[in-house]
């Protein structure tokens, strides 16, 4: 069977726990330096844009002695027809059937970003792109995040929590606060971000103003597997108040699942919402003052982060991205090596 | 001299069979896995989109050890004047003289995609873009489709014929049929493939609307590559008469030339022809109801071919694309490579 | 301490000279082909266009046996924003200072093109973005042509004098001249040309009209670096008084600094001076009418120099291209290398 991954908990525990442990040793030089994947090939597609993926991600093979191939489809590449059932007189050229199986005969494996589509949540929750691309590729796919998930994200993000928190993170207070932003942003990142936390057993609370939910099915998966690590999920409407004593702050802007696909209304639910910044009044709240900001990136300064917190040591937002590139290394390793545990 | 590859008739006929060889060989992976052009770089220049090319050249030089940069003229780099004699005080930056001669100093080889360009095809017939690279590059170049032909689909397709028709196609039926699409497209594959299938001795049929004639010239070529290969070429205006008994319907559309550059006459020509595609009647009436569909991609479905029909085993279309790979790796062998035959 | 490249002269001369001997031990395939930088990986960000130095840089890599990531912000990446204490509720999603810090994490150097940014010459020619890189990357930055400086033409351009002029240039005339053209390029390349004639002890002119003197800063250099190599620096108003005898007529053309912004005001000076070109007569003019004729490349033919120059015996300009690949080589070795004098 293929390897996709599309989501962190499609995988099992223990491979995940232990696919960490050899990006620990990646990280910390301890894992070999010999590249694991000479003449390998993956294929790229970014229907959305992308500085750190795509960057992380071509280092992570160049590493391993394989190579990157990078398509934009759109721009220098054709725009993709997604949907079934479509008679193809309109804009797009290709269907992402022919697209992915052709793709799949070139590389050894694709990843695909493709972040929220339609016309409302019910149908961008499906993930269609990247479940069209698994679907069809006939090799593994990696998701680069879509409207429900970035798994790479949260690989790098449990990285981080170790490398920078501790290896036993059980009961440690893991507040993701969502934060004002110009744009509604998608909920991928948070819902990663927080299974991130619950898989490592912390105390996990989710802040946001009225309105903000996770997508519920998401709350539930996070729910999931916090219980099965040992761990809870909550729910905080007063960041002051769940900042309180946090070990970690995640900051994110995301936008109301209810207004999706009408910014008008989006816009006019967070005006007056800019308060809900990370700041160092925030931060002087956490565990002796000393908690742990984390942000996916890219991050907009003085607007969800303030510079100072970003400039201080607080701040793990580098360290973050820089564990991407060790994750995904140690991911890359298993879809793609030769181990018999892989494909 | 230099090794151009602008169309596939410039070659010896003993040279693309050898090719061909090699490139079955390389499909099924009895050619030997050592990487036959470590170090060497060939520069891609797409002044046009692309997906299956721009792939399948990446990685069939990362298979032979060697690399590859892209550029996009117009994009990502500067917008290259083509035609001689003009004083630049316009828009370009930067002429094809010095853009060729430059980076035929940086790399190995060069390959080149131009699509149709003019204000009639009595100019764009020309190529003069591609001719250009020819002549002032200093290395060899190929073509990755311009005007008048697209060489490497054309092995691609021959390729195919051959591992899935079989390896003696003389006398086999080869149905070239236009298809219906929104837009008037180049000529350069519907002539590629007639050729493919006429260097394999085939007996090969051009189905058309009234209108729709390829260039005289290239027909000529057609006509003259199918008569020393034995076979044989004919036109027809009546698609379901054609496809009767077909061992192969070769699905594409193209553009009125006589309405080049003037896309309402073409639109109003081509209004009433959407009856024009490969469905699975038609396929119904090939040799025993299992002729092989092809197309080159990018398909539109429901316009050019049904989904059916692309969903079905009588498409091809992903094998096509496949077989690019392995008859471009053979070609870069021969260009590249170090044996005395080549540069 | 990091060994940015964002300025010859901010290098001692005696590492230059030693680097250009390196270049042209290269050129000449004396010096070795062993790839030098197996494995390394230098990340390239494109906030302006480029065909030779992206390709030249990707190919130095390619030979040193390192790999490339080629980033263009705004276009498959986010747009950059490069001013500090600005609250990012703009149109700008990432600052240079994460920007940077990731990037250094994933590359072992960056390498960064920003033309002139800003309302006035005064803003501009703080060079920003490359000064940002280079204080929060955490890793060597080059500058790939900033407002001020474009130093690796500058050493291109020198590799070009010591190859095709001698190796002794002292008291050798090079003049670099204005010419016309339809928009206002930048300072750059003029002010990196100079700097590379003064460096080898040339007898240094500058032909302009009136009011395109180039920035007073950068005219000092020239000067102090031509006082150092025992050469000189003049200025001209007179093109065809200039040309008198030299060994080399270097065209480019610049905006004047003074109606920097202003498009209009700087399109009503350049008005009636399109005879600033480098044509045949001025070419005769030369040393023996045998000098070299210099450009950085892209050229438009006929406005700044005339088709008869570059498609004759007096062009240089091809080969300047080529000579980027090999100085570049020589300082991606000295940057990235693993010698003691390395980073």
């Amino acid at each position: 069977m293929l390897r996709h991954f599309l989501a962190v908990e499609d995988w099992p525990d223990a491979e995940i726990a232990s696919l960490l442990d050899e990006a620990e040793a990646l990280a910390e030089g301890r894992a070999g330096e010999a590249p694991a994947l000479p003449g390998k090939v993956l294929a790229l597609l970014f229907l959305d844009p992308s500085l750190r993926t795509r960057t992380s991600f071509e280092v992570a093979m160049a590493r391993e002695g394989g190579r990157t191939v990078v398509l934009e489809p759109g721009r220098g590449a054709w725009p993709l027809e997604t949907r079934d059932g479509v008679t193809m007189d309109g804009d797009a050229v290709e269907h992402v059937r022919e697209a992915a199986a052709v793709l799949g005969r070139y590389a050894e494996a694709l990843a695909v970003r493709a972040f929220p589509r339609g016309a409302s949540w019910a149908e961008a929750r499906e993930d269609a792109v990247v479940r069209s691309f698994a679907r069809h590729a006939g090799v593994p796919v990696i998701n680069l995040e879509s409207a429900r998930r970035h798994p790479c994200q949260e690989l790098g993000d449990a990285l981080t929590l170790r490398r920078k928190v501790g290896r036993d993170l059980s009961g440690r207070r893991f507040v993701l606060t969502w934060a004002w932003h110009p744009k509604a942003l998608p909920t991928a990142v948070p819902v990663s971000a927080a299974l991130a936390a619950a898989r490592q057993g912390m105390d996990v609370t989710i802040a946001h103003p009225a309105g903000y939910d996770l997508d519920p099915d998401d709350l539930k998966t996070i729910g999931a597997v916090a219980a099965r690590a040992g761990g809870r999920v909550s729910v905080s409407h007063d960041l002051d108040d769940a900042a309180a004593g946090a070990d970690v702050l995640y900051a994110k802007s995301w936008g109301c699942l209810a207004d999706f696909g009408d910014p008008a209304a989006e816009g006019a639910r967070r005006a007056g919402l800019r308060h809900w910044i990370a700041d160092a009044r925030r931060m002087e709240r956490t565990r002796g003052g000393r908690g742990l900001l984390m942000h996916c990136l890219p991050v907009r300064r003085d607007v969800e982060v303030s510079s100072r917190v970003l400039d201080s040591p607080w701040s793990a937002v580098i360290d973050q991205a820089e564990n991407r590139l060790h994750a995904q290394r140690a991911l890359l390793r298993r879809i793609l090596g030769d181990r018999p545990e892989a494909r």
